[in-house]
C-alpha cells in the first residue's frame, strides 16, 4: 500500500499520516519525491484500511502495490534514486557514472596504497578491496579483516576515495558499518535474509550483488529486505549468474539493466570482473555495460595480478583501468552519462 | 595431507601424532575408521613436512589429498558416516532408510502434533517442521520461532520422532541447537560460510541443503566448512536446482547421489517437495531418490495443504505419505536398504 | 478443436464428419479411444464454426483445446497410447516396461551381433545402433550407414529385436523407415522442424528424444509436429538436459515423466546413458527412471567399450545390463509395471 | 594439422601442395592471408605425415592443430574474415559495422517495402525477413516461402540493400541460395548437421545462429562444418542462450563475443531483438553489443509491430531504429569501427 501525498501537504501532515500508519500496527515509508512525497506502508498483519487514510489531510491517493517489491518498487517512488555521500561529490545512480576499483583482497598496506593511487589518478571515486572473504574453501585466504578495513580507512583519507567492501556475519557488518562507506553484500548472501535485516537497519548504503541464480524479483527482494528496516539507501550490482556456458566463470547479464530501469528506481553497478572471470572480457564487458544503461561499473585491479592472493586471473593492470576510463568517457553522452572527473584519454576518431 | 594410523596403533600414539599436528600449526582431524583411525590435517599456513610425521610411532603413511574437500571425501574416510542418535534406533546413513516428514511450517501445536501422529504412525523416524522461514518476501510469514521450537520438542517426547529444524542466523542456530537434533542449513545458506562454520563448532548433526546452483564440489565444500571445525556428522540434501524447466520448480538433480557416493562418505537425503514444488510429483520422485541410491527421504506433509501458510501445493496429504512409505519399503531391497519399521502396505504384483 | 463422437457412433458417421471437417479447409485427425472415437482438428486458417460440426449425425460435443499441443494432448486421447508391432509382443507404452539396449555406434557386424546376443539373451526386446551419427566435429566418426542398417536388420531377423535408429535428414530418414522399426529423432534435430514433418507423414513410429534446452510444452510440440501430418506412433524420450551442473554430461530430468503423464497420453522412455555421460550412474539413474513411472529405459551397452568408436566412457558391460534387467524387474510392480520376459535374478530381500 | 606456405611460395607450390594432401586421402584448404598462406588439412582417415609435407617447395612449416575447430581457429587463419559482396560495398567483419535489419516475417510486399525503405534511409545495409520460419508450432504461420524471396529480391534490386534469410531444409536452402545473399541456419538448426554440409558445399556467406544451449566450442564446430565443406565465408550471431533468467525470453550472451575474437577469426553479429524478447531491450543490447565488440548487430524492425504476423513484441520500430543507428555511430570509434555511411544523428553531449 502507498499513501500520495499532496504537493502541498505539509511536514506535519505527513508525519501525522506516518503516526496513524503505526496506529494501525504497520510501518510507514516516507519516500520524498521531486514533486510530493509518498509513503509506503510495509507489515504483515494483513490488509490496510484505505478509507481511513484518504481520509487525512494532506493525503492525495490511496494506491494498492501489487508488485512483490513495494519499497524498491517504480510505483511507489517514480524518480531515479541517488545515493550521495557527505563531504565529497561522489555520488551512485544520478548523471555521473559511478566507477568502483581496488583489488579483490587487501594484502598489505604497500599493494593497497599502490592500487589506490592509480585508479585514483585514473578517475575512480570508489575504492573496493576484500576484507573479509567469502571463500568456497575453508583452508583458503580469508582476509585481512580488521587490519583490511584500516588500511582502506587511511586510503579513504589520503585519496579521497569511498570506500566499498563486503560484511559476511553480524561481526564484520558492524566493522564495516564502522570503517567504510558502502557495505557490500555478496552474492553468496542475496538470500542470508538475516544478514539483509541486520543490514536495513543500519544508516550506510548497501550494495547488494545478484546470486548466481536470483531472478530479477528475488534480486529486487533481496533490496526490499534491506529497505523494509528504513535503509533505503540500496545499490544493485551484477555481476553474472551461472549457466551451462563455459568460455566464461559466469554469463554476465547484462539485460536486467533496462529490466531493472523499467521497475525500479534504485541505482544499478555491474562488475565484469567476476562477471566473466578473465582478464582479457573485463575491458568489452565494462563497455558494454555503461552502453546498456548502467550506473557504472566495478572492477578489480591489481598491480601485479600474476603474484595476488585470490582472482589474480580476473584483476585488470592499472594501464588497462585508464584504458576503460577513457573508453566508458566517450561512449557514457549516449546514455545522458558522463564521468565525473574530466579524463582526457584520446580514443581513435571514426 | 592424511594420517593413516598402522591398525594395532595405541590411542596414545594416535594422541601424539594429533598433538604434533597441533605443533607444526596445522589442525589434526581423528577419523575413526573400521579398520584403523585416519587423521585428517587441515590449516592454511603452507605444506606439512611429510617426514617427520612418518616417522612417528604408529603411523602407517602420510598421504596428500588432492581434492579440495578433504575431511568430506572418501580418500580419508572410505566406510560411509552413519549419523546415530542416543536413547533411538533411528539413523541416517546406513541399512536403513531415513524417513523425515513434516510441515513445511510449524503453523500451531494442534497442526504440527496431527501431522506428527500420522507421519509416526506410518514409519518416519525424524520430524521436519519450520521455526525461522527464510521467505524471499520480508512481508511474508517468517515463522513462530522460539515457540515452534518447543512444540516440536514436545512432538519428540510424545511420539518419540527426532526432530530437524532449519536455523538462519547466529540467534536461531543456538536455539535450533538447543532444542532440536538436527540442525538444518537452508538451500539459500550454503555459502553463508560464517554460520557454516559455527554449526561446526556445535555438537549436533548438521544437514545441509544444496544451493540453487551449486556444483558438486561447491556442495562437499560446504560441508568441509561444517567438518573444518571439528564436527563431523553432517548429512548432505538434495532439493534440486534453478534451471530453464518450467515444468517444476525446480529440477530434482538425482544423478548427485551416485556422485556423491563416489566421492564422498557422507550421507545424502532428497527432498522431492522443494525438489519439484508439486504435490503429484513428490511420490514418483521420492521413489527414483531411493532407487537411485539416497539414504532416505525428506517430505513435507500437511493435514490442509490448502490452507498450509507456506508451501501448500507441494506439501502431499498424510494419506499419500503412507502411500509413499509402501512403495520405498518395496524399492528399498534392490540398493541393500530397509525401512526401520515393518510397514505392511500392499503393493500390487507383477 | 477436437469433436467426441458419441459410444455408438458408426464407421460411417466418423467418415462423415472428417469429410466435412476436410470440406471446411482443416485437417481430421480421427483417434479411437476405448469408449468412443475423438476427431481432432487442426490446420492454420483461423478458427471452426462449432455450431456446424455439432449438427452432424454421431457427434456428441466439440471442445476447444487450449493447449498448443493437441493431438499430443490428454484432452484429446485419455488412454495412454500404446506402440505395437505387428509379428512381435513387444510393445511400448503399456504394462510392460520397454527396454532398448546397444551400442551407440554400429561399428561392424561381429561387434553388433555380439551385443545383440547378450542383451537379447538378457531380455531387452528392442536394439538400438547408431548407423548416422550427429557428430559434433565434422572429422569424426560419422556412422557406417545403410550398412549398419542392414547388419541391424538381420540382428532383428536372428534375435527378434525390434530396431531402433536414427535419422539426420531427408536421405537417411527413407533408409531408417526401410530398414528400422523405429525412427529415432535426436536431440539435436529436436526442432528441426522440416525433419519432424517428414517423419510424420510416414507410417513407423517416431521416437523423439528431448533436446538439450526443450521445454516440456517444446518437447510435446515436436511431438505434434510429427503427428500433425497424420502419424500418431510417437514415443517421447528424456536424455538430460543442459545446465551449470558438471558432475554428469547432462543432468537427467526425471521429474518430466510424471509431467508428461500429467498432460500427454504419449509413452515416455528415458535415456541413462547420454542422460549422465558416465558409465557408474547408468543403473542408479535406470532405477530411478522406472520407479519414477517411464515407459522403458533405452540404454548403451557395448562388450568392449574402452575400445568402442564413440561414447565408451557411458557404455554399461553386457553384464551390467543384466543386473539392471533384474533391479527393474523388481521396481516395475510398483509402478504397476513389469518386464515382458521373466527374468529371474535374484534381488538382496529386505 | 596445417600447412605455413613461405611468403614468396608460387601459386605452384601451393597447387602442389594442395594435390600432395589429395593424395594422401585428406582434404586441403588453402586460406590466403596477408602476409602468406596457409593450408589447412581435414579429413578423418588418421594422422598426416608431416615429415613428408614439410620437405615440399615452398613450405615454411606444418603446424599440428590442437582444438577441435580448424579452420574456424586463429591458429589457421590470423587474419580476421571480411566478407565482401560484389557489386557492392557492404562487407561484415571489417572497419565497417554491419547493420541488419527487416521484420521477423515478410508478411507482404507493401508490409516488407515499408520497412525496407525505412531501414535503408536510417543507414542499413542489408534486410532480413522470414520466408521459411520455424516456428513451435505446426499450426502457426509458416511464412510465405518462395513468394517472400521474390519480394525480398525485389527489396535488393530497388534499395540496395544485401538479403539474408533463413533456409530450414535442403528445399529451402536451395532457394535460399538462388534469391539471397548469405544463407541463416536458425538457432535450432545450428547442430542439423546435414544442413551445415550442405550449406558448406554451396558458395553463398553463411550466418550461423547460435544454439539455444550451445557452448563456444559447438558453436564453433557448426561453423566448422560449413568450412569443412569448403565454404570458407561464414558469420557467427549470438541470439541469447536458455537459462533461468525469466526477465528476458532469452539471455543474451555478450561475453561471447572477446571469446570469439581470441579464438576465431570469423566475424560475429549479436541479434538484441531474439537475444531478448523485448523491445524496450533491443536499444540498449544493440549499443552493449558494439561496445562489447560486435562485427554488427540484426534487428528486427516493424512498421506496425502490434499486428505483425510473428515476434510482434520484440520488434522496434522504425523511428527506433533510427535512434539506434545514431547511438551505435557515436559508440564505434570507441571498438576503432565507423558506420559505413554517414548518418547524422544527434547525441546529448556529456
Amino acid at each position: 500500500m502507498l499513501v500520495v501525498m499532496k504537493a502541498q501537504a505539509t511536514p506535519e501532515e505527513i508525519q501525522a499520516v506516518c503516526e496513524h500508519i503505526e496506529q494501525l500496527g504497520f510501518r510507514p515509508h516516507p519516500l520524498p519525491g521531486a514533486q510530493r512525497t509518498a509513503i509506503g506502508i510495509t507489515g504483515n498483519q494483513g490488509e490496510v484500511d484505505r478509507g481511513n487514510l484518504e481520509a487525512l489531510p494532506g493525503v492525495a491517493e490511496v494506491i494498492r502495490v501489487s508488485k512483490a517489491y513495494k519499497l524498491a518498487s517504480r510505483d511507489v517512488k517514480e524518480e531515479d534514486t541517488i545515493i550521495r555521500f557527505t563531504g565529497s561529490d561522489a555520488a551512485i545512480g544520478g548523471r555521473e557514472l559511478a566507477v568502483v576499483a581496488g583489488p579483490c583482497s587487501i594484502e598489505s598496506r604497500e599493494q593497497a596504497f599502490a592500487i589506490a593511487e592509480q585508479v585514483a589518478a585514473a578517475g575512480a571515486q570508489f575504492f573496493r578491496g576484500g576484507a573479509f572473504k567469502p571463500r568456497t574453501s575453508p583452508y583458503a585466504f580469508q582476509g585481512l579483516g580488521l587490519d583490511a578495513l584500516k588500511i582502506m580507512s587511511e586510503i579513504r583519507e589520503k585519496f579521497g576515495l569511498r570506500i566499498i567492501t563486503e560484511a559476511l556475519d553480524t561481526e564484520s557488518l558492524e566493522a564495516v558499518a564502522e570503517w567504510a562507506d558502502v557495505i557490500q553484500i555478496g552474492a553468496r548472501n542475496m538470500q542470508n535474509f538475516s544478514l539483509l535485516k541486520k543490514a536495513g537497519r543500519l544508516r550506510k548504503p548497501v550494495l547488494v550483488k545478484r546470486g548466481l541464480s536470483a531472478t530479477l524479483e528475488e534480486f529486487l527482494m533481496a533490496a526490499e529486505y534491506v529497505m523494509s528496516e528504513g535503509n533505503y539507501e540500496v545499490i544493485l550490482c551484477e555481476r553474472g549468474v551461472r549457466t551451462f556456458a563455459d568460455h566464461t566463470r559466469n554469463t554476465l547479464d547484462l539485460s536486467i539493466i533496462p529490466a531493472v530501469k523499467r521497475v525500479s528506481h534504485l541505482p544499478i553497478l555491474v562488475d565484469p570482473s567476476h562477471g566473466t572471470g578473465r582478464r582479457d572480457s573485463v575491458l568489452p564487458m565494462a563497455r558494454a555495460a555503461v552502453a546498456a544503461g548502467a550506473d557504472g561499473v566495478m572492477v578489480e585491479v591489481h598491480n601485479h595480478p600474476e603474484v595476488a592472493l585470490s582472482d589474480g586471473p580476473q584483476s585488470i593492470y592499472p594501464n588497462q583501468f585508464s584504458e576503460m576510463m577513457g573508453e566508458i568517457e566517450h561512449i557514457a553522452p549516449v546514455v545522458l552519462r558522463r564521468l565525473p572527473r574530466g579524463i582526457r584519454v584520446d580514443v581513435a576518431a571514426g
